[in-house]
């Protein structure tokens, strides 16, 4: 049995994650292989229902418990859905995982306070799945903020918050991208069309899945 | 300002921690303590939101997610609720704490797995802040099981699971009692009266704050 990839798509609202992922993943089903597209916080059923409290809920969790209920709902979809999926050979596609609540809760809400970050270090240590390939979508900010505009529906707490906290989330994912040069590739979502995008990260993801 | 003191029952269903927090309130009170009565899972909006979704929830989580989601709502009940009251000065009573996830997701639902208790003990650690007292109540499961037929609502979760669960979380109890000599203190209702045993906690609890 082929061993799966694990592959996530980073980056702040806007940045193009939705359309790489749909785009990513039907070329690679058209190569023929065996695609999860899956995205966080959610992706299993007790997940969701952490999402629905974190991202809509009326009670706002302190920054720590928010963190926990983060990993919290991040440990079920990890052991019920992406674990089983990369024991089968599949092909994970996750939009979001670890970095982002590097980025959100460890800048964007605490600044880069060291205890903050060290308790996210911590849990994700504990969680002992690293990414394959992480793929971080970078848009200027006023590009996201066109798009954003052009959506439907209910915007969630993080689409709502202020612009400071938007340049923190920026500061934390260029942290990511310094600290992980092997892991993370950064891409301009501003740049070039989507075609040409996930056209590059499909050549990348085939190139990992034929080392394997 | 005089330092507060963090005082936590636990123990099984029915073992009377409800009428012992009851009783010890109504007798500190009385003797012109300041009391804060608390319970978990839950004691803070945002963590009672995550009991309902842990003890009626459609979606059970994964094993490691369930301990992350009660350091998630224990980690709010801290931060907003116990601290705070603590730095005031006040005697915070809570019904249940770290020991019970050592006893029921550690011992009941894991049976004792190693790394499970690993990540228990990790998320305790990271909390910092250890009970200065902890009250372990004691009954015979038979006792125990008479005292929850007689009680009206809905059983959650833990009420309804079968009785090899129920004597893993007793071994948990027990293993809490032999780690914490110092801290832990256990006592037996079914054999003394509930209004014996309360003074017993009254006159435990008054030695420590007159030491603080």
């Amino acid at each position: 049995m082929r061993k799966g990839a694990f592959i996530t798509l980073e980056g702040g609202e806007g940045a193009g994650k939705s359309t790489q992922l749909r785009l990513v993943g039907e070329a690679l089903r058209v190569l023929g292989h065996d695609v999860l597209i899956t995205r966080e916080p959610g992706g299993s059923p007790g997940a969701e229902d952490l999402r629905q409290l974190l991202l809509f809920g009326n009670n706002p969790l302190s920054l720590r418990a928010e963190i926990l209920a983060h990993f919290a709902a991040r440990y079920d979809h990890v052991d019920r859905v992406i674990l089983p999926a990369l024991q089968a050979g599949r092909i994970v596609l996750c939009d979001r995982f670890t970095d982002s609540t590097l980025a959100y809760q460890g800048y964007g809400r605490a600044g880069g306070n060291a205890d903050i970050l060290r308790l996210i270090h911590s849990l994700t240590d504990m969680l002992a799945l690293t990414p394959d390939r992480t793929f971080l979508l970078d848009v200027p900010r006023d590009v996201a903020r066109e798009r954003l505009a052009a959506r439907a529906g209910q915007p969630d707490r993080y689409e709502q918050a202020d612009e400071e906290f938007h340049a923190r989330v920026a500061e934390g994912f260029a942290a990511v991208a310094l600290h992980g040069p092997d892991r993370v590739r950064r891409l301009n979502t501003a740049q070039e069309e989507a075609a040409q995008i996930s056209h590059r990260i499909v050549e990348d993801i085939l190139a990992l899945v034929s080392q394997a």
